[in-house]
């Protein structure tokens, strides 16, 4: 069993750095928050026995030696960063759960034929640079490094420059190491196993997402002197597609969900009215149809109503993943876990992406989940119980020793 | 006649002080841009030979003497400050145009009876500070000196530090001065005369406004993982509310508008549901029921729509005037002496607000129009002819002078 006092001890000693408003974090990837976090992860990690290394996206990866020191490691981790008012488990659970099963290894003195490695990925949450899971995206080989070097936050700072700048770019070429498995720990971030009463989540598939950013273009114009019929009115054309966004998604219930998350009117002056919009739109199901149905009537909708309005509208994806089938070796490797450790447990799906859907697509990969209070999550008042975040290490640690074998 | 020429080049001159991204100006009230502007100002009145007043809002009054000292002044102005994309000639023309008053009176050697004062009323544009026309209101009683240096803009700055640290507040007292009469030549910013193919609009009116700020509070919460039916969405909110002052704008058509300028979302994220959204409703009318019919049918439309999504809902008035009449005797010296200067004119309600609209509580006050192209305003790209302003100009002249008499 792992050491929950340590694990809920070192959650809250991180959760110093990047404190939020509101009781959660703001240690937004990149950031000098974000790099504080990362010495302190490297810290604990070194102190732990583990040598650290880190590539040239800003990964890092904490390796404990296995006894067969030819045999491919087994990758645990998730991310330190977190949303501008995000909470403090989201990704650093999974991160410090890692450490935590290398701690506990350690103490009982537990030696596994593979060896065992605790990542960090680099901007998990999309938030400052689209898309989310960008840098373990360019390990799986889904992106260019290039392209995603070149992204920019909402100031136009380039993420291989805020990397640079932060001085967290490393020497290792990305993607080069080779996984036996990848664990990733990580909060629900949703209600269902909650309600359900359920210690462990196994995640047996993740939703696909589309992520569209969408820029209208109108007039702007005096709002006090413009006659109703000579308005092209920006803001109006983004209500509506707000609305069209939130009407797609409930026609295709269940499974199947759409919210527009950032909005963002020019000049945003109240005697003008908004000559520009520019807003993010992010549908996801774990239904591949759905999904695509979603965007393809959203695109036909936006068009329809920009032409009504005499705007002009471009639509780019910013972010895209199809749903995921995870391992069904590793997906039974936590399912037993729990079982012998006598948790209750769930088989689910993932609402939210997570590194683990990419790096599925390089090696054998599976999630366990635990509950959050209210389902709620990217909100400063995320919470879960000390005995979740022990239930979803210790099954963690089991499955990975299961997985690394003795 | 004005100098035409001459007009044009100082406003082409002032035009260089904060220029925008498009050809047009910000030079927001109260920055730097705003103590340049005013500096140039200053320089051409005294060069015209007035001498400066500033009272403790930062209002400009140079005053050139009349023949009789204890006549009381004839006022002539409008403002400096510019929106954040504003164009070249809100409010400058009128400003300008006044001072291309004195400087024609003193080529020609004309001498009036009352004194002429040319004004730069402080934030007319209530883009940082709402309400607009802030510093007029002030001097004619409409709202509190300490109210007024108490507003914040976006970074939450105060209208009085602002003031003292651009180095423009003056030691005179607000609204003690006495005015024989006001007069303010502005553009249109509107449709109307161009469309017509009229010289000069004489305004008879203007509209009433109503400004709203909106507060919905919801939850944040994860885009993906969070169901449908346990969103609490402040973005939705806003969206439906924006829909809903445009569609309560058309249904008290004729002679009336209605639109949301300021639009802003929080966290502001793309995988966060917003939790908070924030957005300014402007609603006019030149008819005082319609105006206040619009505001009561929003508020009881947007209360239903916040109660519908279980969000908290607050409305605060944030700028409000009633429709305003100008004083027949001033509106008569316009039309006079448009008709006798041979320039075709028509009578017009002003659709913007204006700080003759404040000055005619505590003065006979009227104002001059003049065409701008395509009625655009609000916008880097508002434009007018110089024969437009020379007109203009001229009439606003020939009304002073025939109100100053000579
Ligand atoms: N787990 C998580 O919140 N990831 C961020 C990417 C997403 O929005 O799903
Ligand atoms: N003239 C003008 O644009 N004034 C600003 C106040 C308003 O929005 O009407």
């Amino acid at each position: 069993r792992i050491d929950g006092d340590r694990l809920w001890d070192s959650l809250m000693e991180m959760a110093k750095i990047g404190p939020g408003i509101a009781g959660g974090n703001n240690r937004q990837t990149l950031t000098d928050e974000d790099g504080e976090g990362r010495r302190l992860f490297q810290e604990w990690c070194e102190a732990a026995g583990c040598t650290m290394g880190l590539d040239t996206m800003g990964n890092m990866f904490a390796r404990r030696e296995g006894a067969d020191p030819d045999a491919l490691p087994v990758y645990v981790g998730s991310h330190l960063d977190t949303q501008p008012t995000g909470g403090k488990y989201d990704g650093v659970l999974g991160v410090l759960g890692g450490l935590e099963v290398v701690r506990t290894m350690n103490d009982l003195g537990i030696k596994t034929k593979h060896p065992i490695v605790v990542t960090n990925w680099t901007n998990e949450e999309g938030t400052r640079f689209a898309p989310a899971m960008l840098a373990s995206g360019v390990f799986a080989g889904v992106h260019e490094q290039d392209w995603a070097e070149a992204r920019e936050d909402a100031d136009g700072k380039r993420f291989g420059d805020e990397l640079d700048r932060i001085g967290w770019r490393g020497e290792e070429p990305v993607g080069e190491r080779k996984m036996h498995a990848f664990f990733e720990l990580h909060i629900e971030q949703g209600p269902i196993l909650e309600a359900e009463g359920k210690d462990i989540g196994v995640v047996t598939h993740g939703q696909g997402l589309w992520w569209l950013q969408v820029t209208l273009t109108g007039k702007d114009a005096h709002t006090g002197s413009t006659p109703m019929e000579m308005r092209v009115n920006a803001g109006l054309g983004m209500a509506r597609i707000t609305e069209a966004v939130h009407r797609i998604a409930m026609e295709h219930l269940p499974n199947a969900v759409g919210a527009v998350g950032q909005a963002n009117v020019y000049p945003n002056s109240r005697n003008v009215i908004p000559g520009k919009a520019v807003f993010t739109i992010d549908f996801r199901s774990p239904d591949l149809e759905k999904l695509n149905s979603m965007r393809a009537r959203l695109e036909k909708e936006a068009a329809e109503i920009a032409e009504d309005l005499g705007l002009g509208i471009e639509i780019e994806p910013v972010g895209h993943f199809d749903p995921v089938t995870f391992d069904p070796g590793c997906v039974s490797a936590v399912r037993d876990a729990a079982e012998r450790l006598g948790y209750s447990h769930l088989d689910i799906v993932s609402g939210a992406g997570h590194d683990a859907c990419w790096i599925n697509q390089v090696a054998p990969t599976a999630m366990v989940m635990c509950p959050c209070v209210d389902g709620l999550s990217h909100n400063e008042a995320e919470e879960i119980s000390k005995d979740w975040a022990t239930a979803g290490a210790d099954v963690l640690m089991h499955a990975v020793i299961e997985t690394a074998e003795i």
